[in-house]
């Protein structure tokens, strides 16, 4: 017998636990909190509870740009949530996001504590908040809410499908891997084709469209997610390539992408962030790591 | 051998065409037009290219609440986009949405014509253009934007995750089926307990939260999608059932589902639509229909 199975679903599912593969200890078919646990809570009006995923280095990037453009409200803490441990499942955690993923923000500076939950909410949020990377003239407000908008409906198809399936699911799917990767490459073609005519993904204006793309397409065709780069053949998107470089050249990108990194070399990873000042310390461990 | 076979993915990625279960001919891993053809266009400033999927039936409700609540500029023309026959794959279509999905709209009442593509980016757009259907509370609207990137990013795991394996694969995997059901569970679980303590998804106010959410997670409860309200016991999850029937209830929704509407009873299937009389001469049909 091969993929094609006699599998019949029963009337009606169950949950089989332990069947998952990697991840399968923090997916659960029932939301709300595991245990109790505050939020730790700094100085600074914006409180960010987050991990350097894709999603997660979206916000970090955004908040970096708006310090970087003068915009000195945006300070912030970012908290890290090791979703690994189930730090999401924390009462506290889940009254900022009910629904128990990271990136999740709390802004004391409104009338009212404002929560946002969700990474493309979040940025929608702190650009109205700033007036920056979010263009005030209709259309091209709508082509940069289109292009942010497609980000988040077209991310799962590579998060939560490919990558999965390709690198995460206990074994090999042939299926699923071909309908995902399918998926994902006309995603990167898309993609593709606009940045031939267009220097950012939204037109002329460098965007939160551009800073909700970079972290997951940039990530693939760097190779830094999955291992997939060559299975996809992503160095024959030649426009995507140029972008990602120029994107990954902005020091605020660069140091976005630390903030509440647990993995890779030491010295790029921002466990926690405070302040401004955190960064300078990193970057002299990664002097030294380059000197060695 | 069961499930877990001995595949082993190729160095790249290839496409193998004809094998991707319902809707395989219409999933292509590159992009852009695959012929030339010019969009019609009709006599009001919104035009609408669509199709009653779960994703354009938002668009169409919003426009009809815009109408309802006194908006005359919300007024729009609604043309059928055959998704099965390729009319996305069009070249004037992919003008509009270069991601050849349903639903895309132009404003053509800017100063320059304005596209919006992805149907949450075209519910902010609407919502803000008419200023309706969206709190202007910084808190209250930050929480339905939240809502509204939740889901957006959550649907691909019930569509094209859960859908596409339980209901449209060639073949039952129930490694996938498992995985995708967890996952729709919990979601149906995150709104059941949001809905306990709200009227509406975000608050006490109806807004494009809903009208995002309602046609995904109602169709499901109410088994008109995958037919597997039994499978997920949507039952139990009393609250989302509530909140289903309630928005159900509402004219302008039940006005929005039959635009562009080529499957179910005839008398509710409004091909396309071009004025707010259309729907007269199908309440007719209806009652005619139920008469009988």
């Amino acid at each position: 017998m091969s993929e094609e199975t006699s599998y019949t679903p029963p009337k009606v599912w169950t949950w089989e636990q332990g069947n998952g593969g990697k991840f399968a200890n923090i997916n659960r078919p029932i939301a709300g909190p595991t245990h109790d646990k505050e939020l730790p809570k700094g100085k600074h009006p914006l409180q960010l509870y987050s991990l350097a995923t894709p999603n997660g280095v979206k916000v970090t990037i955004l908040l970096e740009e708006l310090l970087a453009a003068g915009h000195a409200g945006a300070e912030y803490d970012a908290w890290l949530i090791n979703i690994g441990d189930g730090d999401q499942f924390g009462s506290g955690f889940v009254d900022v996001n009910p629904n128990s993923k990271i990136p999740a923000l709390m802004d004391y500076s409104t009338e009212k504590p404002t929560r946002v939950f969700e990474s493309g909410a979040i940025l929608m949020y702190l650009a109205e908040k700033f007036g920056n990377f979010l263009p005030t003239d209709p259309s091209k407000r709508a082509e940069t809410l289109s292009w942010l908008f497609w980000q988040m409906g077209s991310g799962p198809y590579l998060g939560g499908g490919f990558g999965h399936f390709y690198a995460y699911a206990p074994f090999k799917i042939k299926y699923a891997i071909d309908r995902f990767a399918m998926e994902v490459k006309r995603q990167l073609d898309v993609l593709d084709r606009q940045l031939a005519n267009n220097e950012y993904i939204s037109g002329d204006q460098y965007t939160i469209a551009d800073i909700a793309i970079w972290p997951w397409y940039g990530a693939l065709v760097q190779n830094k997610v999955y291992g997939a780069a060559e299975f996809l053949d992503t160095a024959s998107y030649k426009n995507v390539n140029r972008w990602t470089e120029q994107i990954g050249q902005r020091k605020a990108v660069q140091r976005g992408r630390m903030v509440n990194r647990v993995s890779g070399p030491e010295e790029e990873q921002l466990r926690e962030r405070h302040d401004a000042s955190d960064f300078e310390t990193k970057t002299q461990d990664k002097l030294e790591a380059a000197g060695d």
